[in-house]
């Protein structure tokens, strides 16, 4: 059979507050036709349905339509866990009843164990579950890690596995690395790709990039459309999974309206604007040196037929206003790191020796206050 | 048939911050427990069955926990509309995929025109609606009234009705009077009976008592439980119609936890408290003169075991405490009602001209400046 492997949606999403109702149901018109043109069996949706686990009326009757739609009206049978993102609870509705149409929804841990069996395949739909919900759900609490809750979860599934049947399973987490009980790659929330050797494929939703994972057997699928700027020229779509020939394709989705991400000088940005189709998000990337005063309300002039999502300085000066594409983590930098980088971009030097000292004294101080 | 008629669920209502989930459990059990017992053929609830557009994740699973008991376990075809306190979006998740097992979810005006035929009677499942919806669907702004959009709507109903079946509405609004182009009984807002006189039984939801409305044909069931002080000793439960007979009967649930009003002075009601189960609750109506320090603490003590929920003064003295039981619409009294009330409470006498005077100069000028 044929297996159409989703994720990420993230229905009802906002970039910088524009919504992109319009940008999704293209990107899943797109995605029908490519189910309709390659013959598929079945669509998956690696969770993340919805953008928010409190999704707005409009955002709920959305998703309800998409379903209908491919399940009620196109007869597809349709496979779908809930993600992060998503409120089990609140994606749940309904789910006892949509079984008998071959809508497949599973959003607790414990419906993950009873596979759902169509023509050769066997799938096992695991929704977005933390090492808590394992500890609970197995009366184990040395199962401290994703590794270690996923070991004893496929273990568990194998001893469903059917001998005459492929074995699939659709999950949603960060996977990553070699190490069964890895603190060292992806850190203690990584899922280790051993722990899931026994699936024929897996079918993964979490992270945004269909390159995410090379592996043969294991995979994301990425979003349906870009969502941030950095991703603005990664290929998007869907992956389709071919039982008989054990092929994995992947098939592009365009998405309606591009990021484009235009980088100069804000003077020839502003003077002689590129001819862009209307309502195409532009991020831009100043090669100026000097504060530009408001510089915001001017791009948003020239470029007032696109969105503009934000503005970014290429040499290091931080920008003028709040819509600022962070490219690094900052999550991941100490405090001293931090003020480094900040000090940086305002005074477009490094701190002095003596500079650094006192820094480090108050931030020493702090945390002993804090202890 | 034996078609159970039950109204305004209204799950995950709170009484005072106190959560009512072991109520409407325990409600919920009992009715299921009528049906069995009276061999209903079909349950219908008649709006409402949320107490808020946005219910919470545990109210969201408990909500679909008891559909599927009553549809898919104990396989009762159930007919639902949606209430003016239901989400119609939230509500109405899924319902395309539950008309396959009998269970009819109506959450948009549009949906009402096509009936429900179960045995012998046409449902025509009408959820609440406003003049304005009516004036889209039907494209006609002289729709100003509910009276008049539902002259309009059982008109179209009628078109369906088929002869050799009974006729039986569900919809939920306020209904009252006997005038076709009412501004006089109930006002704008109210549903003239004789719009609806062309159906053999109308089981209506809003109105959260039993004998809201005295009429052979329209009726409301009421609410499973009492919400309200004043509705703490009503009978609460069910109505079954039979469509043989056309006999309609009710059949009253007990509250799991009672609303008990006690009547007396302070220091008879903590010194003598009377012997109340566990988790009832409590609503004091004090016939004492003087205020009374602490007054909301002590009661609390002496009644540690129930949930105390108002305290209401017998002798117009206003209460020491924020629970009050609003008897008067605030809402609806001039700013100069308001304080000759307030005065009134906190000094025990009438405002003087002067004061008066003085009171109505400052509103003015307040009134002024807000132009």
């Amino acid at each position: 059979m044929r297996i159409m492997h989703t994720a990420d949606w993230h229905i009802g999403k906002q970039l910088n507050h524009y919504r992109l109702v319009d940008e999704q149901w293209d990107a899943f018109n797109q995605l029908k036709q490519i189910a309709q043109t390659e013959h598929v069996d079945a669509i998956v949706i690696a969770g993340d349905v919805y953008d928010r686990s409190l999704a707005s009326e409009d955002t709920v009757k959305m998703v309800n339509e998409m379903m209908a739609e491919l399940n009620l009206h196109l007869h597809y049978p349709l496979l779908v866990i809930s993600g992060n993102h998503d409120s089990a609870e609140r994606l749940g509705i309904g789910r006892q009843w949509f079984a008998d149409k071959q809508f497949y929804l599973k959003t607790q841990l414990a419906e993950a164990f009873t596979p759902v069996v169509l023509a050769d395949t066997q799938f096992f739909l695991l929704p977005y579950f933390t090492p808590h919900d394992a500890q609970l759900y197995f009366h184990d609490d040395t199962l401290k890690t994703m590794g270690q809750a996923m070991a004893r979860i496929t273990a568990t599934m194998q001893k469903q596995f059917l001998p005459d049947k492929r074995h699939l399973l659709v999950a949603h987490f960060f996977a990553s690395g070699e190490q069964t009980t890895s603190t060292e790659v992806g850190g203690l929330n990584a899922v280790p790709l051993p722990t899931m050797a026994m699936f024929d494929q897996v079918m993964l939703g979490h992270l945004h990039s269909a390159r995410a994972l090379l592996n043969d057997k294991i995979k994301y699928s990425g979003t349906l459309m870009p969502f941030t700027v950095n991703a603005a020229n990664q290929a998007k779509g869907v992956r389709i999974f071919d039982t008989n020939t054990g092929t994995n394709t992947f098939h592009t989705i365009q998405p309606l309206h591009r990021i484009n991400v235009l980088t100069g000088s804000f003077a020839d940005l502003i003077q002689q604007p590129p001819a862009l189709p209307v309502d195409d998000f532009v991020a831009f990337q100043l090669t100026d040196q000097q504060p530009i005063p408001d510089l915001m309300n001017k791009l948003r002039q020239a470029y007032a037929k696109q969105r503009v999502l934000s503005v970014q300085r290429q040499n290091g000066l931080q920008s003028d206003l709040n819509q600022v594409e962070h490219t690094v983590d900052v999550q991941k930098l100490t405090p001293m790191e931090l003020l480094d980088g900040f000090y940086h971009d305002v005074m477009q030097q490094p701190l002095t020796a003596m500079q650094r000292q006192l820094a480090q004294q108050c931030l020493d101080e702090t945390l002993k206050e804090e202890k």
